[in-house]
């Protein structure tokens, strides 16, 4: 049941859901209302008044309102919830709100959930017997802070105080007072926002008070060497009976290490960082936290926790194996998606071309994710067992659920797993494909992650002459490929005539004569399998044969998610407004290219936009912002999951899905691409025409 | 601000202040309403109709009540708070809620703040993939429980879960769901209510599910290895680098031997114990919880809590010490009661008398007080940096503040500290006089705890003889003197004549002819101290002028705070309708002698109730119901706490109150006794005379 709010005096008009309370409406609108309790209905600043509608008195109501200001419609806006159509009238802010510009051009206010509070406290005397804690926690409540504080800081108290002459810097973070700081600290405010892929992890430091990024760092999941895939991560904790505490060490190690270089970088210290916001896969966090994996990777995929939590960074210490269950001392063989179902992606070994994963090294002094010893850590929910916190961290940076102009959006986040999601304000499906590593280099030959001396771009010209774009710089000796080089390359030599539709490389005596003689010298047969020379001389980068393969798979495993969202839905690719590329492997897959090799159905090539790591950027909106959290905390009420694995037809659209599309000019503005419409139609009569 | 509230159908009326819920105001005055939430809004069984008066419409009442119920005046009743009077109609309870009989007459309806729930989950299909967290949080809120969890309880779900076929027992304490049992445990549900005396420490295990108390046991302090009174023990953590994690060691050392005596007399498990509700003075629970106690010690006496606090139980690990602050490097020398005042008190060496303390031990394994691994720990707030959790329970245990007969009662707790709350529903005082050991048996030449072997009760016949009454049966050699033996003798010696009124010991060559032959022979020297031989034979127990002293001085600082809180509420003996006498050391004072001696005023006999630990008792009612502990939680706010440090004449009526009042019969009604009209009437004297 929804209500219509709307704002004065800005005439803004949204529809909410019965519950929401007015302060979320309004900020989820952009209408900036004042607060520093972040919602909580502690501060009192928040107030509006009620112009039409209902919103009951509440308790916080009578605490911060005078009877007349009651009287005349006025109410805290965090704390009067929608139960009917209402009009309200928002006071203009005094001054403007802070903000930064992060995501997909989303204009985020800044409020971040951790505050620094300078307190200059009286000092006590026998006419003033407070007790230290009950002065720090009403000197907080002044400034509207209502919290709770635990042992740890209690144990702090009377020293510190009467050192530091009962001037005090509080730290709060959400609702928990986690530190005092002697002095006057306010200065140094930092948070964490992580992504956690099965492939690389990537981390920023972010300057709460400004929302300025003050490092960006990313590495290999150190976990890597245990497999490549989530299934393999799996398998590992269910066959070795440390094995669970072994990978959440290993991502421990890659947070810490992460932790060494930002640190040094921005010449910050790991003990003001207090809050960390962390996304991921339900995979990825599971094993951060130290939680058994094992019923996310059979069916009916089951996770232990889908929504977003909270904890103590020191917390994540690894644990000794967990009491045995019944199914661990007889572990079953890991299965990939359920049982009657083939398995699309047979294991392979790992590619030689994968940069190796770090030796595993003794862990560091200090247990868990070592920031301030009482910093918390909070993630974002799932969607499902394979939709996970870093997609809802990318549709709240691509602002797919919220956007005003109702227009209908695909994003897919290219990893080794492929997630898509389809929607608008309107309604949204979601769904996960299982691509594999290759677009993140692994798997593939001289595949690399996006990394100086990557290829990460790649343009065969009518005369055969190939331009390598190289990361950090044309100058440098290519070392291998990367994602987008991947896409590039196999786009390009399809464009070429090198590969057919079918994905096949082309033998030199097939395509002399009709291909440019410079490129023709390009293919060899390399360990008997074919291949294509992308680099000469010294640095002798080939893509094979297999390697195509592998992006087919990856490729056409999206394709069909693609295909089954939007058959389920009813759209076509004409509906598409836009069609943005996600990529936690930190490069920019070349939209035209991504087209070309079919990952996205045929719309106009501006409509495809590569917004990069949104996971990321939304891991740093929830850091800057609790009221943007709190509205991500919300999004898997607005999207209906759909389980890939529940159905049968999806192997077979697979398996169509994995030629390229029809070549047509880059200009083409129809949208009723040959093969897309063919997925899609094949769809529609295994669905209805007793095809299961 | 006050408002009527009027009770249908029982036509019960209170006044409760504004902000008050209709549920907390009818459980104070003894109305069951019923609950399974204890009142946090999240059960919806609490409701009521109200009849008249306002009550807004809440949150909570929308997910309940039907708009017709809202139209009617239904309300959830622990949600509805006072804003002006009314009238309530309570639907009768279904069943008799269970109750318990505990403290002095007060009857407790089981409520307590743990609570087992059995909950059967439907197990996960791929039609129904909601996570495990949300599965069992879902099932609990469907049975009115909206709780948190924590990491440790979530690395735990997916294996317990399917172990146990999703039948499983939650344990919720307060909003915490802290553990998940396989299978039925329902019947298992036990809690440990703790008194920590500067002395004497009293643990008992509680069945939460009865109320029935399964065991209870005392035992030593060990602490008291490093000082008989809290002032000692603060200087130890001063003087020592490592003092105050030795105090803490010794102290759950203490707890530990305690449980495990607890739990092999009744059987019972550390693990099925889920909640633990510890009283102490305010020293005694900073210790407790390794918080540097030293600013409770010297002027202005500021404690670093003096709210009730909730912690785990494993959190209470002793720690390396805090960092140091200045005053630590640097220690200064303990003062008792701040500058400018004589001690009442000086040190005394230890008595040979007093039992010697165990040994300290090497801790066992496991951190904190090992019950259950999440078990929580919860307090009651302190009055004062004297005045502490232990009297809160006490004026819960005998509803001093609470009583509907709306009488003055004066409530003395008889420890090492003398703790004194002298009100009514109208109006409450209370203060701390420092009395010493005396009562608990040390520093007494032959004093010793209240145990098998002790004389507990003295009395000496018109023809001298002398009988004994000695705890475990007066068959039993007498080892030595309790608190309450100490007390009887000295008032037997003084209605005899053997002690005159300033507290000398008469001299065989005095007391000749004018006392029984049989007593005189009594007296003696030893050692060259004065003395009386209590027991005969091979058992010479002797009472001395240095212990007749030491409990002149306890009597004397109890009655001179009595006198003071008498003086500042207007009142004299006559308005007094009963003297609670309390005490931790596990005996009982006889109310007779009590008034002989002059610790409590003259009032009729019948009107001093000796009431036992009445701290363990309030501890065990907090443990057993959760709304007598919030209003226990609430108790400060109803009381004035009284700083007797800041009185200089204080010191001067101390030294007044030291002689013992004029002998007259028992059966006089007479309250107006010289002594005592004399003490208030100097204090009038000191106090508006410009005595000061």
């Amino acid at each position: 049941m929804k209500y219509e709010i709307r704002f004065l005096p800005s005439e803004t008009i949204t529809n909410a859901p019965e519950g929401t309370t007015i302060f979320n409406a309004a900020n989820w609108m952009g209408l900036a209302i004042d607060s520093t309790c972040g919602g909580r209905g502690t501060c009192g600043k928040c107030k509006v008044r009620v112009v039409h509608g209902s919103a009951p008195i509440r308790e916080a109501d009578r605490k911060f309102l005078s009877d007349a200001e009651l009287n005349d419609g006025w109410r805290l806006s965090c704390r009067a919830v929608l139960h009917s159509d209402c009009m309200v009238d928002v006071p203009r802010l005094m001054g403007n709100p802070k903000a930064a510009l992060l995501g997909y051009g989303h204009h985020v206010i800044l409020n971040p959930n951790v505050a620094k509070i300078f307190l200059q406290l009286a000092e006590p005397n026998l006419e003033d017997q407070v007790s230290d804690l009950t002065r720090v926690h009403a000197a907080l409540e002044k400034e509207g802070y209502d919290v709770h504080s635990s042992l740890a800081l209690w144990r702090t108290l009377p020293k510190l105080l009467r050192a530091s002459d009962f001037q005090v810097t509080a730290v709060v973070v959400g609702a928990e007072l986690i530190a005092l700081e002697p002095g006057d600290t306010r200065d140094k405010n930092y948070g964490l926002a992580v992504d956690i892929g099965t492939t690389t992890v990537v981390a920023a430091i972010v300057n709460l008070n400004t929302g300025a990024v003050e490092a960006v760092k990313s590495e290999l999941n150190r976990q890597a060497a245990f497999g490549a895939d989530v299934i393999s991560r799996v398998s590992h904790t269910m066959m070795e009976k440390n094995g669970l505490a072994e990978l959440q060490t290993r991502i421990l190690e890659t947070l810490d290490d992460l932790l060494d270089q930002l640190t040094t970088q921005s010449d910050n210290a790991r003990e003001n960082i207090y809050e960390s916001v962390i996304v991921g896969n339900a995979t990825m966090l599971h094993l951060l936290m130290g939680i058994d994996p094992e019923p996310i990777s059979v069916a009916p995929f089951i996770p232990a926790i889908t929504q977003a939590v909270t904890f103590r960074a020191v917390d994540l210490t690894p644990q000794p194996p967990l009491l045995q269950g019944e199914g661990e001392s007889n572990p079953l063989p890991p299965r990939p998606r359920g049982e009657g179902e083939s398995n699309p992606l047979p294991p392979r070994p790992r590619g030689e071309g994968e940069s190796n994963p770090l030796p595993p090294r003794p862990r560091g002094e200090g247990p868990g994710v070592r920031l301030h010893p009482e910093a918390r850590i909070s993630t974002l929910p799932h969607l499902g067992a394979y939709v996970g916190a870093d997609i809802v961290a990318g549709i709240l940076a691509t602002d797919l659920t919220r956007n005003k102009d109702g227009r209908l959006r695909l994003l897919i986040d290219v990893g080794t797993n492929g997630e898509i999601v389809l929607g608008s304000v309107n309604g949204t499906l979601a769904t996960a494909a299982p691509a594999g590593p290759a677009f993140e280099g692994a798997q593939i030959k001289h595949g690399m992650r996006a990394s100086d001396g990557a290829i990460e771009g790649i343009q065969i010209t009518p005369t055969g002459d190939i331009h390598l774009q190289i990361i950090g710089g044309n100058q440098l000796k290519p070392l291998g490929i990367a994602g987008s080089g991947l896409v590039d390359a196999v786009a390009e030599m399809y464009r070429a005539g090198l590969v057919d539709a079918s994905g096949r490389l082309l033998r030199p005596e097939d395509a002399r004569g009709r291909i440019a003689d410079a490129l023709v010298e390009r293919l060899a047969t390399i360990d008997g399998v074919r291949a294509f020379r992308l680099s000469d001389g010294e640095s002798n980068i080939v893509l094979t044969q297999q390697d195509i393969r592998a992006l087919q798979f990856a490729k056409g495993s999206i394709a069909a998610g693609v295909a089954v969202l939007m058959q389920q839905m009813g759209v076509t690719a004409n509906d598409l407004h836009e069609v943005l590329l996600a990529g936690s492997f930190g490069s920019y897959i070349n939209p035209a290219s991504a087209r070309t090799i079919g990952l996205v159905p045929w719309v106009p090539v501006e409509r495809i936009i590569a917004v990069g790591n949104s996971a990321g950027e939304g891991a740093k909106i929830a850091l800057l912002s609790f009221r943007e959290r709190e509205a991500a905390n919300r999004i898997p009420e607005f999207i209906e999951y759909v389980e890939l694995s529940g159905r049968a037809e999806f192997n077979e659209i697979f398996t169509n899905a994995l030629a390229f599309p029809e070549l047509k000019d880059d200009s083409a503005k129809d949208a009723d691409s040959r093969s897309w419409t063919m997925l899609v139609n094949e769809l529609d009569s295994l669905t209805h025409g007793g095809g299961v």
